[in-house]
């Protein structure tokens, strides 16, 4: 191994990564809050003191949003910041960019934590339990801790390593657009989401939709006159479970052992607004899932379909209404062949002995937005994706230190400490 | 007809009413909110302007919550008003009791108004629209337009006449128990709720039930790993379909006609808090019917039982939560062979020239809170039930004018003009 090498690995200041890690899962930084820019703050504020260049912008929101390829927003949003940090003193543009996202979904029904407080960052048995805990503020702390060794090291780089933090993942990707759309940019690009030791090299695609199923209201005594909503989405919801089950039919072997890799799941119902009121509305909202290399425009066109063909008479003669209102990811994957791969592959295997699979992911991420900006991007982080957005979410320490060794390796290389 | 009931047919100013339910209307008093305090204090005023002896009182809210047989509220009440109106100078306790609420439920869906504003009481051909159109503020204006035609007419009474308005009828019947417990009393009552011109002496009652479906909350890329909420909630709902058919098998002679005495549906639904989580709570509100004299609490068993017997393995594991936490109304009649029923079905031919029919009613009322009580009570007012709580409700007016004379003839002969 080469000197820098050792080197960084010596410098992983372990105690430090484990205690950044609750501290952050601490700050609840629920995608749209404030408390997402307190932490994009003290990211800046870490940043700085590991060396690094920090640009720390204000996003112009609307400016944003009004942009071609706005990848769409959730969540209401009073304000956001941007934070990119640099090496100093190599030269060209970076050689990697180590991204990570800074917020979270909410948090469930508090009584699904079984008591704990989502925010509280209890550790037991090795393991760290917490919103965000691997979706993903271990991976935020790996790049982070990445920064802060190579500091300590000691090391200077030939070339810039960034580290981009980034808010809005959960809710479309507004953070990483603005990030692009500022002009940074790097020759590769990991973000450190869970994946199990696996490194991910495809992102099936996410479009959030929205529904409206019609009802006619009446007083509940009489609700015979009445249609009720919630029974008129039944056969919708039906529908779509058989358009999913055809879109898994035939799934690229990128996504051998994965049970439903484009899912289509309905998150949110709302309907009516008294007991006794037989409801005239219900709105759904839901995730349907972007095949592989798929345009988003077919996606919606195939489930737009399936909606209004369904065969019942109430809804022939009242349409469900579909809208696409919040965050749309496109599929996304690393080209064929990239570099990037086998350097993330040695690097995984170097530091923990056993070279990782290949595999690719159901759900949408900020990778999509980067190789559409012609960042090749994979991802490799720790945490399994099955705690993400679930109660009692979790890490294991070891999963968050075995990716910082590894990133370590991988940083030191592909900017060639000097 | 003798002299008084010539007058007081006479002194009802059409007019005068028919502007009254327009300002009624106008006031957008749903259960709960600021403006039904203040229908309250403007129907104290037009009671003293009619010449009558006001109650006016600030519910002590606190204290009427913890009392027995207390019948549930649905909406948040930072205050409420009762108005109790007599005639002064007759004796003993009044001959009869006019009552009505002036509280309405919200508009629902505004678009379903086809673009009308639900308070704005506009008149086309000889109907009047509006949110509390019929339920019940055309009745709520009959009961004061009575109590005005007496002063105009000079008519004295050897028995009190007296007009009771009540809030929260929506929600529960909290006015109607206030008014009965601060001692207000008659021999009998009329309330004038919609009764398309038939006399309703018996009410089927309503329980608010609450449920709570558990799901597993997952990412919704991994939807397979989670038990969606909704899903789950579909097989309770049709055991309640069934449930509703099994309770509506037998029913009384009264209900005759009535294609289903004892609904029960769900009026609201709430799920999911993200679009791309598998939502795991689902929360439902709906109204159980009580079968006529049935013991709630049997029809609250019937009902909880049918849920927990729904054969479903995730279900059976994770019991839906019932709870009872809105209006409980009792069902209620008028004691079989009241004089009451015969004299206004008098009343009502000799102004209309048609003996108006008997039934009952699948909608629990303030009926039964009186009928419990010890004030024989029955309904006979303007307006058709199936447009009340729907979009589009609407009253005709000459239905209004037609009860506000019959129920004039009423009051003159109960309670004995001099």
């Amino acid at each position: 191994m080469h000197d820098a090498e050792a080197r960084v690995l010596n410098a992983i200041d372990e105690t430090w990564t484990v205690n950044l890690l609750a501290e952050t899962v601490r700050v609840p930084s629920v995608t749209g809050t404030d408390a997402e820019s307190d932490l994009q703050h003290r990211m800046a504020r870490l940043l700085t003191e590991a060396g690094m260049d920090v640009d720390v912008w204000k996003l112009d929101l609307g400016d944003l949003t009004a942009r071609p390829g706005f990848p769409g927003t959730e969540a209401p949003r009073a304000e956001g910041y941007g934070v990119v940090a640099v090496t100093p003193g190599g030269e060209g543009p970076p050689a990697l960019a180590l991204q990570g996202h800074v917020d979270v979904v909410p948090t469930g029904d508090l009584a699904k934590w079984e008591g704990s407080d989502p925010f509280a960052a209890r550790i037991t048995g090795g393991t760290l339990h917490g919103r965000g805990a691997c979706d993903m503020k271990a991976g935020l702390v790996a790049n982070l801790a990445v920064a802060r060794a190579i500091k300590q090291a000691g090391i200077e780089l030939a070339r810039p390593l960034a580290v981009h933090c980034v808010i809005s993942e959960e809710d479309g990707g507004l953070g990483a657009f603005a990030t692009l759309d500022r002009g940074h940019t790097a020759e590769a690009a990991v973000i450190s989401e869970p994946t199990s030791g696996a490194i991910i090299t495809a992102n099936a695609g996410a479009l959030t939709f929205r529904l409206e199923i019609a009802g006619r209201a009446a007083h509940g005594a009489t609700r015979y006159e009445g249609v009720n909503a919630i029974e008129a989405f039944w056969p919708v919801f039906q529908a779509i479970r058989r358009l999913e089950a055809e879109r898994n039919r035939d799934v690229p072997e990128l996504f051998a052992g994965n049970a439903m890799p484009y899912p289509i799941e309905i998150g949110t119902v709302r309907a009516g607004d008294w007991a006794s009121t037989v409801p005239d509305l219900l709105v759904a909202e839901g995730r349907l899932g972007v095949r592989l290399d798929e345009d988003p425009a077919a996606a919606r066109a195939a489930f737009e379909e399936a909606v209004a063909d369904v065969a019942d008479p109430w809804l022939r003669a009242n349409p469900p209404v579909v809208t696409w209102p919040g965050g749309q990811f496109a599929s996304g994957r690393l080209p064929a062949g990239h570099e990037l791969l086998d350097q993330v592959g040695r690097a995984v295997e170097d530091t923990t002995g056993a070279r990782p699979a290949q595999t690719a992911a159901p759900y949408g991420s900020d990778l999509r937005l980067y190789a559409a900006g012609g960042i090749p991007t994979l991802h490799y982080g720790p945490g399994d994706v099955r705690f993400a957005h679930a109660p009692r979410e979790q890490v294991e320490l070891k999963e968050l230190l075995d990716v910082t060794r590894a990133l370590a390796l991988l940083a030191v290389r592909r900017c060639a400490a000097l």
